[in-house]
């Protein structure tokens, strides 16, 4: 199988998730700027689901660039992605509304979900490709997935504590990851 | 005519009603884990067809690997499935709302008339290809196709007398072709 | 210029808006097939505008095919089109709900605009080709095209005398189109 | 890095933002001429922002069109574009609903914002393939660019004077566009 079908559509899927959620952004209700404020809150969940969902294609770009075959269970580990990823708009969204536990939590548990459901996709794709692989060599233990597992599971429990808590850890995890992979990124330029 | 493009355009339209399914969910009315719990029940059949939905897209990509050429009747019988395809969100988002008879019925209705046309999209590029094709030979008698079929016959009117037994039906087609159809996979691994 | 970016931007708008006219389906009220059938005369011009759709993809499709160089004016013309396009959901949705002179009469002038605007995009891509391209060969006199501009032009008028009338001479448009054209078909082959 | 695929995920958010702005435009509230002209303000600024997005992803391709390779900071230089033209959608239904000051002046900004990120790309792309490069030997001061960015920041004072002297200007800038940049198309004959 080839896998460029694969990429174009996990492409689409994130094309249309990071778009769509400007439609949650509700048009202000009349013309002045407290108006405008009011749509704010949403505004800045938005860009953060903006920044997740561009580090995820980024990501996902790069390993995808390092499969020479595409199974069946890469595939299906591939879909798991894009179903949690495809529930980024729905919390961005509550979150963007009510600034409180249960939201910022929720939030979490789809990032959270997202990260295993990428760590799987790796482990997969490994797997198929064999020990000797270059996605296995380029990656390594992968620190930086692991990091931001735990600092989404640390953060799901804060959210409930102080809701500002979780959300920085959210920028922490992103922050993190807009740093490029040099591990992966050091293989390219051998290409 | 080349496939390539036809496959472009299938993938976006599946690309997109995958995710636009989330569009149905309605933010929480408020911060509370209660308000969730009231979305919940949307968020099942989501599931549900976001797994329906990879399949077709899965066995579509499966399928026209193994075709040759595209001619005008492909490309009609294709849009026909991409139409059933399309009209996943709404019924989707009725049984999501309402899980009574009437929509358990009409989700197995356009899950019916989807896999009919699945069946005559493959009759179709047979045809096209000739009996001595591959994907005829890879296919033969298409028995998980006719039994899927089959099964959501039986689910609509099971809707009416009982909806958790149509739902039941939905779930157990899923899990049957969760499981890859090894006769085109095997095909596959000779290329 | 190559056109492969040209055919995939066309191929994304025309399958978000095939696509996206599905979000225009209210989900039916309750669980009754009372509900249902309230939604049912915005099924009908969905079905219509469906069709429509994948005959302008189908269509632009071959054109393209017959297409070796893209400038400008290519490029703009179809911008052109796409624009018009853009436009069904919309006259879509309206006529849906209101089946009445003015929104019949609407959905004619959008359709008639594309109908021209295709037209240019083919005398546009012909004078860039050369007179002794493949698709002036191919297309000659346009007797098709000049028939259902001539049909949605009547139509609108029609609408306020009739609606119904103006309806019969869309689907009329639609039934003409479905048979794929042999003359370009013709050069298909011979490729 | 291939650059096919940073194409064709620009071309699809790109697609998906000059379509959804179609769902913006609500469904006339009656079957009369005069429920449609109370959606028309909001058509004029459909009309503008489906222009300036179509020029974007006109200059994308011809600029895309001379890049050798993609690195780290190129894509993310176009993350933060797209993410600007994301906002577009949302300004522009704002405006479409409200021409008033606070909308015109917010349009504007984004409008700015999107022309500064462009001219950031372009810089970083200049950047990676060394001063020798096509694209920098193409561009050249890239005039336009710099005039267009001028006339934003001038217009958006000028919004809280009088909203139709920035709606002018925001014409002014598209038409500047429409004529296609002849200093790359001239390089593309080249090729």
């Amino acid at each position: 199988m080839k896998k460029g079908r694969l990429e174009a559509f996990s492409d689409g899927v994130i094309a249309i998730l990071i778009t769509i959620m400007v439609l949650e952004l509700k048009t202000p209700r009349d013309a002045s700027w407290t108006a405008l404020r009011q749509s704010a809150p949403v505004l800045a969940p938005y860009v953060l689901s903006f920044v997740f969902l561009a580090i995820y294609w980024n990501n996902h770009h790069h390993m995808m660039h390092l499969v020479d075959r595409v199974n069946g269970a890469i595939l299906w580990a591939n879909m798991h992605l894009l179903f949690w990823l495809s529930l980024v708009p729905f919390v961005t969204s509550w979150m963007g509304q009510y600034f409180h536990p249960a939201p910022a939590a929720a939030y979490g548990v789809v990032l959270l979900m997202a990260s295993i459901a990428y760590y799987i996709l790796a482990r997969v794709i490994i797997a198929s490709q064999g020990p000797g692989s270059r996605l296995a060599a380029a990656v390594g233990g992968d620190r930086k997935g692991l990091v931001s597992t735990g600092l989404y599971a640390a953060a799901i429990p804060l959210a409930f504590w102080q809701p500002w808590l979780a959300a920085g850890i959210y920028i922490l995890v992103a922050l993190i990851w807009l740093v490029p992979d040099r591990r992966i990124e050091a293989r390219f330029s051998e290409d």
